[in-house]
C-alpha cells in the first residue's frame, strides 16, 4: 500500500542515498545529518504505522535487516548503536540505525537531544572508512540476508 | 552474565516498577518520566550491549515482548508508538516503548527533544486507564508469550 501524502512512500529523496534493497525494505544512509556520518535507515516499503502492524514473519525479516545493519556500523568500533522507529513525523515504518561515539556532537545524549560539543575535524574525516565502503559493506549484509 | 556496576543488572530501581518478567527479560513501567504516561521499558535480563549480540532466537523474543507492550499501548489510541534503544548512558539492552499522544508535552518531537507545550491537567489524567489497569494488560500479554 502506498499513500501519496507519505514521503517515504514516495521514495528516494535528496536527504538519503539508496543503498540496498528487498522486496520487503530498503536501506539508505543519511546524508543530511553530518554529525553523525555512519547513521543508516531500514524503511518497510509498504506503509504501516508501527512494528506490531507487521506479522511475525515480517517483523523478524524487518529486525534481521536492522541488525544486519547495526553488525556492519559495529566494525566501526562506535561507543554504542542506536535503534529508533519513532515516526511521529513520518507515520511509515522506519528504523534509525546510527553508531555513535564518544566524540560525536551529542553523545551520550540521544541525537534528537542537547548539543555537548562542536566536532574538528568533521566527523566523517574521523570514521575509519570513507561511506562508499560502509555502503558497500551494508549492501553486502543485506544481500546476506534470506529475504 | 552481571555487571557489578550497572545499574540494569542490579535490579529493582525507584524510577521504575516491575511490571512483568520472564526468564529472559523483565518489562517495567517508568515511573520518573511524568510527562510520558504510558512508558514501558523491555530489559534484557542478561549483560549485552546491542541487539545484535542476541542470537535469532533471542531477539525474537525479545522484540516479540516489544511487540507486546506497543500492541496494548495501542489501545489508548496514541497518536504513535515510539520504540528506541539507545543505551548511550546504560549499555544493557533495554528498549523504550512509549505511547505518543498530540497533546503530550513533546510531541511531534522525541521524548528526547525540545518541549513543545506545558500539559494540563496532568499528563496521567488523559488515559483512558490507570496505570495499575495499564500494568495488567501488559503483564497479560507478557504472560501469553511463548517464551
Amino acid at each position: 500500500m502506498r499513500v501519496a501524502s507519505c514521503p517515504l512512500c514516495a521514495g528516494a529523496d535528496a536527504a538519503t542515498s539508496l543503498v540496498a534493497e528487498s522486496s520487503l525494505y530498503r536501506v539508505v544512509r543519511v546524508l543530511d545529518a553530518p554529525d553523525f556520518p555512519a547513521f543508516y535507515r531500514v524503511i518497510w516499503n509498504d506503509h504501516v504505522a508501527e512494528l506490531s502492524d507487521l506479522d511475525d514473519e515480517q517483523r523478524e525479516a524487518c529486525m534481521e535487516a536492522v541488525v544486519a545493519v547495526e553488525r556492519v556500523l559495529r566494525q566501526l568500533s562506535p561507543a554504542k548503536i542506536n535503534l529508533a522507529a519513532l515516526g511521529n513525523m513520518v507515520p511509515h515504518l522506519h528504523w534509525h540505525v546510527i553508531a555513535r561515539f564518544h566524540w560525536d556532537s551529542h553523545f551520550p545524549q540521544p541525537i534528537w537531544g542537547v548539543r555537548q560539543r562542536e566536532v574538528v575535524p568533521t566527523p566523517m574525516s574521523r570514521l575509519a572508512v570513507d561511506p562508499e565502503t560502509l555502503d558497500a559493506s551494508v549492501r553486502s549484509a543485506v544481500a546476506a540476508l534470506a529475504r
